[in-house]
């Protein structure tokens, strides 16, 4: 009997969406105005899923406490009100785009997980665009 | 061509996280204000997804009310406006966390769903908290 | 130039309908099966708006820190996993429907608001019924 | 590491489920009152996912201005403020339920996904009533 | 202590934009894809909204039941699952714009509610555009 | 009869809250983590109301696709994908808290609106906190 456990966090960052090896016209003609050298933000909306049996002692596959306070230390405080080009060092040399900034999350938070749950990670850059990532 | 049909539906219970062997002091450390001997209680959103081939005639894989009319006798007649602990059965001697009542809701609600389809069950105990469970 | 900043919070919570002065049969026919001897419950979602003139230093109406833990201090530290019939004193006598709760509300917040500030509430006892209260 | 991109769109349309080779009876007693010959309508929401390898390059799967172009010209611009039962070709001679709905978005918009990419689609037709099809 | 209770509902139904009297030409210039003859549709999304002093017998402005039953009665039975146009003889002669509908169903609703009691309507008709009326 | 039709859009912006007149110390002190020097941002959702008498030649207050034309004219387009700080000229000496943000929104648009109209703004900075200008 495996259940998933979700909980959802969120962060609100700004980012620019270009590569420095890139010229400024290459870089507009890919990423538009995500492109912004003065940069532009977003409300994240992160929804955080571990898989696993039920422990039969409590109930729980993970409580929730556990893992809001795991989102909170490694995620929400390292990249909120943060910006993830130049505040955050695994967007040093790193695009900050959604699919990059969802499978960071994942391997920042992989290693506080047991290896015999499986996570998942559900990122909303916006109400309408959002990405996901499992390990796989 | 197997499609998977989604129902909402949602009730409201009250509850309390402990157990009955363990003492009041353990029950604390645990479930900390989940285990408030007088209960607390939640507005649980539930979304009921049956996954099937689509039947030629009709172009239904279930008739939607049909399934509505299933979680309304089994799930929210026996659990909306209820204390979970006192007023159903199934959790005389089960904690009613959120991971225990998912599995209980599939297992009532799939011996009324086709052999040949699939039964997931998604339930929102609050707007960030949730669990899923499909019989894995 | 008045504007008005809104939060939001929510506390889960135990309650039921009755009067201890009335017979069970006039209570479950008010009240129907809100009446629950052994209490049911709700994720009460709430909105606190404010509404001054801008401070011409700060930018502000009010802080949404400064109101975010108002709201922590008053309304969830004190309704936040507890039963509102046993255990909030203000329902000792007064029947715990959404619309005295948001009276209650809003006179455990309306001392700490600037007196030449307005204060309205908003509480949703489910997602689909809510009530509104501003002193008026 | 497959990462999945999703995007959400949305159409207003009207229909009608019957199918023309049955009685009018018969049809009722199958679709009720959603055989209403004049019609009712609904605003369809769509979630659009794709899934595959992250470009090194550009950091994305795909272009999220791509996607919401491809769903722009294929699905809204054809379904968007129509009739689906009299207006949209596919439905000529298929009853648009759901199911058929979300099947036919998908074949519309599969050519137009790299081969190596999956593609998913889930349909709402009202906020408690969804479906989804990802081709298998 | 005036209260406003506020109970949400909702409808499904076809309908068109234009006026008989004026040329298909110039509905299609006002009305623009609205104008389709063929109709569309939306999921309208109602929130009723009632204001009145507490009953310090019951703790209720009014008891939400009641205000859902009056909205299923008058305003769903006869909207849900309808072409506006065609099948509700207020809209015979008159363009059922979001506009005019709302103040259709302030009025079918206000003879039902305390002549001391305030009475408003907010309409959705798609989750961008919506519409308010309260009789003023 | 005076109804109100609402219209919701978005710009996604980044920004820093802070006095260039006041040390770093102050500004930390008064704005806290909002006054990263490098910045953070929001998704920033709007609601856009306009008030007056249905026409009664169209049963529209206001066209909501003029609303809307206005709405990306005049606030997403210098809005959206920018940095208000630097990019946006009312922000040049003014601190772009939600409260200053949506009495600029408010200032941009109002002329734009006929005089015997009223105008609401409603502006998200975050899913919980939000404010709202009408010109009073």
């Amino acid at each position: 009997m495996r259940v998933t456990v979700s909980r959802k966090a969120h962060f609100n960052a700004a980012h620019r969406l270009y590569r420095k090896d890139w010229s400024m016209e290459k870089n507009d003609a890919v990423f538009g105005k995500c492109n912004n050298p003065n940069f532009h933000g977003h409300n994240y909306e992160l929804t955080v899923s571990v898989t696993g049996e039920i422990d039969q002692k409590t109930g729980y596959v993970i409580d929730t406490k556990i893992l809001a306070d795991l989102i909170k230390e490694h995620i929400e405080n390292t990249f909120d009100h943060k910006n993830l080009n130049l505040d955050v060092p695994e967007f040093a040399d790193l695009n900050p785009t959604a699919e990059n900034i969802v499978v960071v999350i994942w391997q920042k938070l992989r290693k506080y997980i047991d290896a015999n749950k499986d996570l998942e990670i559900i990122l909303y850059e916006t109400p309408r665009n959002f990405v996901t990532y499992n390990g796989n």
